[in-house]
């Protein structure tokens, strides 16, 4: 049985668990923590920083191959990584795409892909030649961010250099964006193996809401069947033209003018939970056949035409989400409850609740469902949500 | 979180792992070696013997409640922990009848339900009596068995008295019953929580070879939904009057006379591996429900309307069954792979494959399908299945 080590203890590693008990492939994890969401339901726990070259070089020579729960082990580690023997997937010549946002831009507009109008930021020109007199401008760090932060919204030329000064202060380089007046978000979720092969999901919908997603509809409702062909297509050609080994979640407007490609990330995606229940292959096993160059599952809904709705649970102020299933399960016997053993904060994504329509259900309803039961997990925010 | 022990490193502890990890429920496992199934996935496993009071109760003492992945734990230990205060789920009172065939009989009997006709077997005069003149009559060890067997058939009063007599020599007491004509045998499976209430899956039918289940049908095909409601309907009787926490399966003959009652299991079982994929709540994740005194989960299939075939994956002479899985999933995206990670040994239930059908897809093909990816994976065998 050939072992699998993905470097981060978040829920992407923990739901990615199940999926190896199922395949017999080892699953380890590197973990800052023995706290962390995977490193508490994992067998094989290394606790060391994806920071730390000996740390991922430890790891790395007791696996055989290496893959990721989030994007941020430094491209230089992921490289002598590659240069000891490891097998890295995906690579850090398509880690890079998400690492640094002006280089993915950059590409993405050389393929000829539709992405919003942007340009590197250095000062309040640049942002002003990208706003073309139309204000509000999207400024983002063009690599992490500070305080947490890596998106700012510019409501004129003197709030752009606001941002900028206080960007440059901490050594953080921008971009900028056009504020895109798109009607709705989607994604496009896609796997690629080392053997070249490719498959798609259903396009869905994303409700997000401040920036952090809170419900995810599959497939979208209502798309065009053109529009989503379209979608599934870029994503395999970003996936293929990148070299993307495993998973590539693409987050797209949908806009008057055709789609446009906002974010990618090359690992399990949030918009693609729903796959567990909804459709025949979850993301987490998808991911691990791709990596482990199985072929790989098919992507299509469990139920063949019904939808799927998750609905992200966030931490309230009532640190015990458990206490709470019992009203949640009683009162929807269908909807499926995925807890991280995450330590609950307010606003925290501390679990998600998926519910499977059956052919032809009503979305609205199963909508609802999910919201409510997510909404009932959180009670006790003082957003009141 | 509360915390699940499980006593049983087998398959059935470890698929419990995924539906542990769903839930956030901290799972533990007492297994008999590092290599056991279960203990291959599971984060906190205790390495102990099942029939040692001090490793059960050592165990015990680090869980909220206690249940099982097997039957095999002694009364006296379950009325042991119990008396120290363990939550034991199913408790003692109903377990002993799965562990004594011929106490399970009397009981059922009494309840006036179907089953076969039946009598201890202390010499072949009881034998006789059972058989009323028509042989064979079945011979089973009331608990236990040894050489790894525990039915006899007997064709004769003299090849009866030869069971009698070896079984004697080993102290092993034996009951004696029909052979029943059945058309074919199905499955009942329900879920009990403390709180009483009770969960009835669809009615499956089961495929037996040797003795061994190779082939579950989700929902049994054709069968009459008067039988079916019957069928659910004992089984939640058998659980109230049992008083079973957590799953009972029921095992059934489908007869010209009606039903009746086979075995009875109470925990997870074979019959209810479909429901991974095939319903909306896996029996893995009711068992833990139920044992937690959690509102269940909806019983109902996944795809309404559509069959779930699994297959059992039994150990061939080929020791790697994971350098198969390229060809069976080349073969068919859609099935789906359940890896024990146990040794392969010829004949050993070593996986399990299931397939979902669409809303009126074929069951022929579906049955083909699961056959054809559990006949690969078994490569190798001598008996060229």
């Amino acid at each position: 049985m050939p072992v699998v080590g993905m470097v981060g203890g978040g829920q992407l590693a923990r739901m990615t668990v199940a999926a190896a008990v199922g395949l017999g492939a080892t699953f380890r994890v590197l973990a800052e923590s023995p706290a962390e969401s995977a490193a508490l339901v994992t067998r094989d726990v290394t606790i060391g920083s994806h920071l730390s070259l000996p740390d991922l070089s430890g790891f790395a020579a007791g696996c055989d191959v290496i893959t990721f729960d989030h994007e941020h082990v430094p491209a230089d580690h992921l490289m002598a990584l590659e240069k000891a023997g490891a097998l890295v997937r995906p690579g850090p010549g398509s880690l890079r795409y998400t690492q640094d946002k002006l280089l993915m831009r950059e590409r993405l507009a050389a393929l000829g892909l539709p992405v919003p109008r942007f340009a590197q930021a250095s000062d309040v020109t640049d942002v002003s030649e990208v706003a073309r007199g139309s204000w509000p401008v999207v400024l983002k760090a063009i690599s992490g961010g500070y305080d947490g932060k890596g998106v700012w919204v510019a409501s004129s030329a003197a709030d752009a250099s606001e941002v900028l000064a206080v960007a440059g202060a901490r050594g953080v380089a921008l971009m900028a964006e056009e504020l895109v007046p798109f009607g709705r978000e989607l994604a496009a979720l896609v796997a690629r193996s080392p053997s070249g092969q490719g498959a798609a999901y259903p396009v869905v919908q994303t409700v997000q809401v401040d920036g952090i997603c809170r419900e995810v509809i599959a497939p979208a409702p209502g798309l065009n069947r053109e529009l989503a062909v379209e979608a599934q297509e870029m994503a395999l050609r970003i996936a293929s033209a990148l070299d993307v080994l495993g998973l590539l979640a693409v987050e797209l407007f949908e806009t008057p003018r055709g789609l446009l490609v906002n974010e990618l990330a090359m690992r399990p995606h949030n918009s693609g939970h729903w796959t567990i229940e909804g459709a025949r292959t979850s993301q987490f096993e998808q991911h691990l056949r791709a990596v482990l160059d199985l072929p790989l599952g098919s992507p299509a809904p469990a139920v063949p035409g019904g939808y799927t709705v998750m609905a992200n649970v966030l931490g309230g102020t009532d640190p015990d989400i458990y206490d709470r299933y019992i009203h949640v399960m009683a009162a929807d016997p269908g909807v499926k409850v995925h807890f991280y053993g995450k330590e609950v904060r307010p606003g925290r994504k501390i679990g998600h609740v998926t519910v499977v329509g059956a052919p032809g259900e009503d979305v609205g309803s199963l909508r609802d469902r999910a919201r409510r039961a997510a909404s009932y997990l959180r009670w006790g925010s003082e957003d009141g949500d």
